[in-house]
């Protein structure tokens, strides 16, 4: 099994720490050219990103370019997308799997990366095609024989969170009449809200859980389970699984349907996936679904490109790299200037915290230097009116991804003051790029801004089904690009083991099994649970 | 005019850098006991900090109550709650104002402490009462004389955030049939999602500007109004101003009623002013405002107490600046065991960042240590599938703030394996907080928890509306205690202005009217924008 080098093993690690004693000054007059602005930018498919607003020089390129060809970074995702076992720690007990999230939308190439994994995802996309037909001609429906109209998504973590914030991203495309509602959390009020005048009768509920075990998913179900049977229906008439091939949940008497997800794809890359794609096909028909993977599958092809200034994923993840590891900024804020989009960071989040936020290489040893950053953000304007501040004159460091559109999602808009409110949002983004680049001097301490603060910029035109395909897959593979650079496995989550373990301790101490004067009783007192 | 200290001016600063050289270790065996758990805990309105888990002793406290003392942290809280004027930068041009958002609920005391401020706010919950009757009783009601049964609230900013977050909080207890929708983002989806399928003949619209002036306000309430000419409904018989007086929407020819706020409530501070109350009284009813209100001014008045070890929300500040600027923790999580509250991290982040995220002291002097962190968070258990991984595992150091319930909201739960929904929640929260304290050792280094995670605690009854505006109130002192332990101005917002002055020069390019070859017309092309 080949072992791949870090960031740190590479030659250009020491030359790219020079550079960043003194990178380069936005705010030195005559920084920021035109010139500058049109060199330091990069088209893929569906998205441009602008990076002029970096502190980065060809320079800066040029050795960042070294760090990828030496760390083989593009190799790396060319062996992932071809299903080598990327999923392990070298010399230890580990989950030895393959990962292959991209398999779920490489439908649209004469030669998959990965045939029998894109087999297995087309088989499950050709059920889920005929399952959305019954639905829509009535073929399923409910026992008065009316049609669902109201779909449940049970999910939590990577089973929520990438399939929540794409439907709030592409709602506005919904088919009529239809609505997706979710619960997560195991605090039973999450459940109350949602069921409260939601009309049982005409709703479906997906439980998504790929072992069928997880604790907060099995509980909501049975919540809904008990509150479809207390309306009088036959929750297995109701109930789609969303699940690994036979594990418990696999269960046709208990479930309309079964759909399979695949150990081969992790929780946070499964929105492409049966995970993501039964909802959305509930949500928005089959087509959109199909344009949504398309999207995607484009930048993955594109992203085995091995120039970094044309490849945009990978140049992203160098960039926040370069930010990260050596200009020493311990978070990024993600800020989409769409409202849509007002979810999407805190997929981010986990897709990004989850992966990279580890401290063991693939080889078993000790990090030497920082992985996954702190990723945060909210949409833009609301945040210039909110945190924007610390941003602009604050003492923390943040590097800054930007997400704009060049046109409105619903075109429904009207000119004040001469111009039309999509206008004024991407006007505000620009204006806010610039001005944490170049700053302000003033004679007025407190009106001074410093500057200098990195930040780049993904356009694209309007946030359609494939325009977000292409967006989750260029974060999909900064992410992975990232874990490469800091030779971390960013496709395991030992971090979530102990918690649960303790959880079940401090049950059982509630249950009044727990032994006397234990720390875990004590606690319970402290915290007023007795 | 007095001047005011800065915690590096203490002498006990140093004593204090010394003291994080090596810090109470929580993972050596018997660190953590029951004694400690208990000891380390301090009682407040309606909730409880547990801090045991927080890496301080007895001497670290000492040294923070004297930090406290010597920078007279609760004297200016005595002040300002009493009209000095604190919004202010010493020897240089500022805002010169009093900082009164307490006046807001200060109306249980025999002894307000600052009158006018309080008789300012008890005139308008007077005008809010009788309006909320009117509109119960079909005083106040549409054209065809039917009741409202909707309102929009828009506003941006300090005008959303908090109400959002706190009607999202709150909305199990609303009064049956009402509903509140909000617009803040000056892209048009935001309003555009928002009308579709709104009934806006049983609407009332709230359009929240302190200066009547806000950009992406007025242009959503120009969006609105139209909205409801083309429904054939005249906007001035469903449109509310909530605005300073004498602003240019206090105009009852264009709005049913005005309520005012005043210069002295700075927009993040507003919640529980006009800007919270009409949003939450129609959906809730004056008597749980009033309980609300309540709530925040029990937390007040108890955060003039002296001793740090008897302050609830003192406490929680000295622990963040522990954390902050002697721990070197530059980003602080909250992380509420609430699904309710799903939106109140957000409101921190802006109350807290656009309140401390500041490099100026009070004296106009550069600060020479770090002010505000960068505030995150998201619901548990959800995170625990999500970035909880990196906070276990990763190389970022977070100081974590977890917030739970002994009861559900809703009270619908059910028992599965013995225990009820809302006990494994509970048990998932503390089981955190012990698994980050105390972490865990293992032969296998990617399995390895290193602990020694700062955590604390606030623990409460059951998140009701006096429960949620102690919450708030919390908050709100915490922050306000931290910036005077940084000297700087908690009540300005400098930081927003060039963006302003910029995004303005940009809508000129784009009207056509900017300087040929100029960088904001290339900015323009390099983003599509032409």
């Amino acid at each position: 099994m080949e072992q791949w080098k870090s960031i740190t093993d590479c030659g250009a690690f020491a030359a790219l720490e020079s550079c960043a004693q003194n990178p380069f000054d936005l705010t030195r007059p005559g920084a920021l050219t035109p010139e500058r602005l049109l060199q330091f930018r990069c088209s893929g498919p569906e998205f441009d990103l602008l990076y002029g607003c970096q502190r980065v020089t060809s320079e800066v390129l040029d050795l960042l370019q070294s760090l990828a060809d030496e760390c083989q970074l593009v190799e790396q995702f060319r062996q992932m997308r071809r299903g080598t076992v990327m999923n392990r720690i070298h010399g230890w007990p580990s989950e030895e799997r393959q990962v292959l999230h991209t398999s779920s939308r490489d439908l649209f190439s004469a030669a998959p990366a990965c045939l029998p994994a894109t087999k297995a995802a087309q088989k499950e996309l050709a059920k889920l095609k005929i399952f959305l037909n019954e639905v829509e001609n009535g073929g399923i429906c409910n026992s008065r024989g009316e049609p669902f109209v109201n779909l449940i998504h049970i999910g939590i973590g990577g089973s929520d969170l990438g399939p929540r914030s794409i439907y709030e991203a592409l709602r506005s495309y919904k088919k009529k009449g239809r609505k997706v509602s979710f619960i997560s959390n195991v605090d039973p009020d999450d459940a109350a809200a949602v069921l409260d005048g939601l009309d049982l009768s005409r709703t479906l509920v997906s439980v998504v859980s790929k072992s069928g075990t997880t604790l907060e998913t099995l509980s909501n179900e049975i919540l809904v389970r008990t509150a479809l049977r207390e309306a009088g229906l036959d929750p297995a008439k109701h109930c789609l699984a969303v699940t690994g091939e036979a594990s418990p949940m696999d269960n046709p008497e208990r479930y309309l349907r079964s759909f399979y997800m695949y150990d081969y794809i992790g929780g946070r890359f499964s929105s492409t996936s049966v995970v993501g794609t039964v909802m959305l096909g509930f949500a928005l028909g089959y087509e959109k679904v199909m344009e949504f993977l398309e999207g995607a599958a484009m930048v993955d092809e594109a992203a085995e490109e091995g120039d970094i200034r044309s490849n945009l994923p990978l140049l992203l993840a160098l960039l926040g790299i370069w930010n990260h590891n050596f200009l020493d900024m311990p978070t990024v804020a993600v800020l989409p200037y769409s409202q849509a989009l007002h979810r999407f960071p805190a997929h981010l989040q986990q897709c990004d915290m989850e992966s990279n936020g580890k401290s063991i290489q693939r080889n078993g040893k000790e990090l030497a230097i920082k992985s996954g950053p702190v990723v945060w953000g909210e949409p833009g304007t609301n945040g210039q009116h909110a945190f924007y501040q610390l941003l602009h004159q604050g003492t923390e460091k943040v590097a800054i991804e930007f997400i704009g559109f060049r046109k409105s999602q619903r075109g429904k808009d009207m000119g004040i003051q001469g111009t039309c409110s999509q206008q004024k949002l991407v006007a505000n983004l620009l204006a806010q790029s610039l001005a944490l680049a170049i700053g302000k001097g003033d004679e007025n301490p407190n009106k001074e801004f410093a500057g200098n603060h990195a930040n780049s910029l993904l356009m694209g035109e309007r946030l359609t089904a494939r325009n977000m395909g292409a967006l989750l897959a260029i974060y999909e593979a900064k992410i992975v690009f990232q874990g490469f650079c800091w030779n971390v496995n960013s496709f395991d989550q030992e971090g979530v083991q102990l918690g649960k373990v303790l959880a079940g301790r401090i049950l059982s101490a509630m249950r009044g099994e727990g032994e006397q004067g234990a720390l875990d009783n004590e606690l319970l007192r402290a915290a007023g649970m007795e």
